[in-house]
């Protein structure tokens, strides 16, 4: 028996090597192509994707390969911890790999090799209908997938959300969206019959890009980003991705008549970083490296974005700074002025730009919109009404064109569906761990050092360290000693947003 | 019979296909760890590419595949003349790489992912001792490597050469370099008495990369590169890459206070980049596409930026945008003055900053060097001492320390021994071709609009096209009707200079 374990653990590693080959080049073209790649090479690209990705297909669905992995499953107690993890999850994506038809796989992996540069362009050109006929593929090719997936536990669109939160559906989603639209929705009413009183007057000037990149890097710098390891560059949609602990990257977008959103941007990608950075290299030759899930990713970005990027304590230090780069704009601001600016709430068109209070009403705009997309309620065709419908509903906004609504993300010209809740659940996990994080650490007297050193340092220790080694529920729970309850989330926001806004709740 | 050949013909096509994709991933690979990879990468991406390199040898040596060539081959008659052409190359390459043994093939590959990495570091330090190991064990590896494919014909370090340029061996260069030294270096020592008389107060000034980078645009405008099929980048070395013709990229290095260097690299690397612009796209879906070899893609970067690029007609309608973008500094400078400047001989240390003349002296240096290497006339531990030698020997020059000497350039760090030869050839062809575009074009009257493309039509039609498609010698004589002369080249070279230095010759 133990010569079984030992031949498949053998075959197992070898596998291990290909696929970290495989990710490391996708890695590399999907952070050439939204970074730099010139427009007319999509076409020659695609077909190569379509090799690339053929070749990927083969080798998770080996005959050799399921073999040793059902070998190593049966006998998972016998294995260390780590791989008797990862061979779960192997097995999982595997089962599901091989009942999708090869040429299913490679056309929607050689669609998505152009779809993003469709979508920016439709963008770009306010024009749904250029991007709708990719969209219409991705969405059909997806239900296909979906179609062979089927079990009796798991259907349709919960198949999505499970691949990008384990153990997520549409039953614990609806559940947290429940909580949020009866305590919360009622709260945002009332933040937003009041204003914020401070001189808003820097808003009105220009940031030109080279001093706005100056001060991304004094923001590298407070958040201890280790330029060995990593690189901050420029994309029309900000990201993070990398291949291990070594190579971690980022990309900002600098606006120059609006200065926060590039500074936000930038300390939050920081904090997909920072977690990237932060997994035990140990792991960088296994295929438990990285994030445990798309929501414990978001947990660390919105961690450092909202509760520590928007505090008065983070911006103490930070705002000398701010204005020695910007002297002409911030001549008669001071902290107060900008720390109101920064965390106004205000009911607008763009996710990426909203503000801590209302971006969870942006994702159930979303969330809603890909329910019923999946259970056949609406079609492509009636997005941007519907759409707009919803925004007006939950947000109260008029959707003035398409570039500023449908079209304004990137997510589903990646076929990324049933990604966006993990955001909302995300900023949720991280008021979670804040909670925990306040009993062991003092967090204002430590930013008063300009660096966050020793909250990164918690955050490896607790959260980071077993990069996907672990499922998020028990990394949480380790790390709070407690399950998920989207109550801390709630409480975090109305104590916060109530003292800003003076409101007794 | 026709039924073999197909059979053969369908797996030759599969085999192209994922070879395309092998270069695709390796264009990217180095492309990035050339231009912006993180330094703590390199250990991480070795491991990737030895299981790249590792799959590329499979690829290549397939037993399926060999027999199949081997059809094609015998049966390349029948064969349309691009697919014949590619068969013999495609033989010619497989027959080499298997007498190798795989872990030969990988352990260089492997090496080339970090060497270069060492090498910069080494020069950066002035350091040879930090580069010395490496480049021991890719000398190792490469002698092994030539031991498993000579044969009677072809031995040792001709190996080398007749890979980087076919036909091309030490027979045909020691007769090249020595019409050189006969006819060329007393000429030089002749030029080498005089001296220019211009006002160059210019070069004293410093020159923000910023404002050089703007200049380096026009350059790319007036040589009509496509920015939908490219772009420009900084890199420590510059360099021309690419994919296709959909897909082609190059790089500067811009020195504050030296503007005509990245002017230079710029309008060489545009010549590479037209080249692989300016190729068939319909093979792109071949392997023969890309340049004829390397001697003919110098050829090309030397003629724009010597032939054409140093020239006073070219000059004519930039040199106005350049004292636009440097008034202060060109603010008592006439064209002439700076026509003279980048004409100006002078026995130097570093090769990519030479003049065209005394260029081929330093080629000369290498190839000596490389020679006696590979014949085991010398180590890898006197390489210092010999290298000061020869710079000594045919520029007149004391070399001051490692870092503008042995350690200068790149290539070695790459395992390109036999590579350098191709630079002296290549400004040969590009004197040749020029000869015959003569008699089609009036250059100087071409020049007057800003913009090189009949320049570039012409090469296009003559040269470009045809990729890689044909041998150089081929194309060499379809374009000029004769077979290479080296003549051409030294009479180019004497008429400039004699003219420039007024010297009757």
């Amino acid at each position: 028996m133990e010569e079984t374990i030992n031949i498949a653990l053998s075959i197992y590693k070898d596998y291990q090597k290909q696929n970290l080959a495989n990710k490391f080049v996708n890695f590399l073209i999907g952070w050439d192509s939204q970074t730099e790649a010139p427009n007319d090479c999509f076409e020659a690209r695609g077909r190569q994707i379509e090799v690339l990705s053929t070749a990927t297909y083969k080798l998770n669905t080996s005959p050799e390969l399921v073999k040793a992995v059902q070998t190593l499953y049966e006998n998972r107690t016998s294995l260390n911890e780590i791989t008797a993890h990862e061979i779960v999850v192997v097995k999982k994506n595997i089962d599901k790999i091989i009942k999708v038809p090869m040429e299913e796989f490679v056309e929607l992996s050689t669609l998505l090799a152009s779809s993003q540069n469709i979508w920016a362009k439709a963008k770009v050109e306010n024009n749904f209908e250029l991007f709708k006929p990719t969209l219409k593929r991705i969405i059909e090719l997806l239900k296909l997938y979906l179609s062979h997936l089927e079990t009796p536990k798991l259907k349709g669109y919960n198949i999505l959300l499970d691949e990008y939160e384990p153990g997520f559906t549409t039953k614990e989603y609806d559940e947290f969206f429940d909580t949020l639209k009866k305590e919360l929705v009622p709260f945002v009413k009332k933040v937003a019959t009041k204003a914020l009183q401070y001189n808003h007057s820097f808003t009105n000037f220009k940031y030109p890009k080279d001093d706005q990149k100056k001060f991304a890097k004094k923001i590298m710098d407070t958040l201890c980003f280790n330029h060995n390891k990593g690189l901050m560059k420029e994309s029309e949609h900000p990201f993070t991705t990398g291949f291990g602990t070594s190579d971690v990257r980022f990309t900002v977008h600098y606006h120059e008549d609006n200065l926060a959103s590039a500074i936000f941007s930038a300390i939050h990608e920081l904090g997909h970083a920072t977690y990237e950075m932060q997994v035990d290299p140990a792991l960088d030759v296994t295929l438990s490296g990285g994030g445990a899930s798309l929501a414990m990713h978001e947990s660390q970005s919105r961690f450092y974005e909202n509760i520590i990027g928007r505090s008065p304590a983070f911006w103490k230090s930070l705002f000398p700074k701010l204005k020695e780069i910007f002297p002409k704009q911030f001549k008669s601001i001071n902290l107060n002025d900008f720390l109101k600016h920064i965390n106004e709430v205000k009911c607008s068109l763009i996710r990426t730009e909203a503000d801590e209070l209302t971006y969870p009403l942006h994702i159930m705009v979303r969330y809603d919109i890909e329910k019923a997309l999946f259970n056949n309620e609406i079609t492509v065709d009636e997005l941007p009404v519907i759409w707009n419908k919803l925004m007006k509903e939950y947000l109260g906004v008029e959707v003035p064109n398409n570039k500023e609504g449908i079209l304004q993300d990137i997510h589903w010209a990646g076929a990324a569906f049933g990604y966006f809740p993990t955001y909302a659940l995300g900023s949720a996990y991280a008021a979670q761990i804040y909670h925990s994080m306040k009993k062991d650490l003092n967090i204002k007297e430590i930013l008063k050092s300009s660096s966050t050193k020793e909250i990164n340092e918690w955050l490896k220790e607790k959260i980071h360290c077993y990069g996907a080694a672990k499922y998020p529920q028990e990394i949480l729970k380790l790390a709070t000693k407690e399950k998920f309850k989207p109550q801390y989330y709630v409480t975090y926001l109305i104590k916060k947003y109530s003292k800003i806004y003076d409101i007794k709740w």
